[in-house]
């Protein structure tokens, strides 16, 4: 059983920016030819997280107040204290988001639901050039 | 190396709704023969989640109570003042728990712990009907 | 295409007692021999999660600060009053962090960030034994 294993790179402006990524997704996964298996999204670094959502405004909006409630920027975090780049709350919330999502697919679709994308959300306080792995495998 | 994907249909009420699906992915396993492998619990929608815990109603009250803290009900969500769903919380929660669940099986068994059992977790405000996707790779 | 799938053994503290096990899965992943595939990472059990980050003491002070305010230890768990081993808080965490996370790897390395590790974390009351499953699938 073939293994396909890509990556994209995308400019990010940190601070919780959202990328939707599923076209790409389904771009790489036409790539390969495979018909029925697992595709591995995943992000290397630890102030970046893999998840799905509806990429319309108003939930990444929602989202992101909500991981501002769960992590604020502006209090203290020992990281910073430490390594003085202010990026603790990044660490955090990369943490407790994980760096990768599974999806599985069949006669060579994803198998997301109508308003489902897959998205790459940076929560680092700058911008970043990320790599997001993108793993296919099936046949 | 084989792939096996199904799904199983299952109506739930919403409103954090929480279904124990262990019985139905171990009868979906021992169906395709395989022995060692990993199955991908995966919901496709954009307000419903996989993940694990202990499935008594103690634990689950918890689980609720601790999410309905983090995005509460009530509250102003930009996704509903855009398209008047209403379901802006769920949106916010699903993306927070993440789609999927991978659980390694070997022997013909799922390595879960004795109290540990895969769950959906249905975060929409009303009642749906769902369809969750098991796949099976292995051998 | 193979699998392999074997476990480790550790012995934890409880209470967001935190492991890094990249050396561990390395290790595993050479002992494989595969050179392209994805690693899978489960804890069974249903108060212990696993999941990524930078792997030095003020990040993970941090997380676990923002994990004690999500569900703290010290207010009232249903859990608690019907099984009075005391360990909701443990339960709600490790429920939403979720139990496993899969790493893809490339030319016979996983293909984590640069500061970027594999962590184990315990959130039960008390020491525990712990097992981990590391499960690789490729060729």
């Amino acid at each position: 059983m073939p293994v396909f294993t890509s990556s994209i790179h995308i400019f990010t402006d940190g601070f919780c920016d959202i990328h939707n990524l599923s076209a790409q997704v389904e771009s790489g996964l036409k790539g390969t030819k495979l018909r029925h298996g697992v595709a591995v999204i995943f992000a290397p670094g630890a102030t970046a997280a893999i998840t799905t959502i509806e990429f319309e405004s108003g939930a990444l909006k929602d989202f992101e107040a909500a991981i501002q409630k769960f992590a604020p920027e502006g209090i203290h975090y020992h990281h910073d204290s430490r390594w003085h780049d202010g990026n603790g709350f990044s660490h955090v919330r990369a943490a407790f988001l994980g760096p990768s999502v599974s999806v599985p697919f069949d006669a060579g679709k994803l198998l997301l639901g109508t308003w489902q994308q897959i998205i790459l959300v940076d929560f680092d306080n700058r911008p970043r050039h990320r790599e997001v792995i993108f793993q296919f495998i099936g046949n």
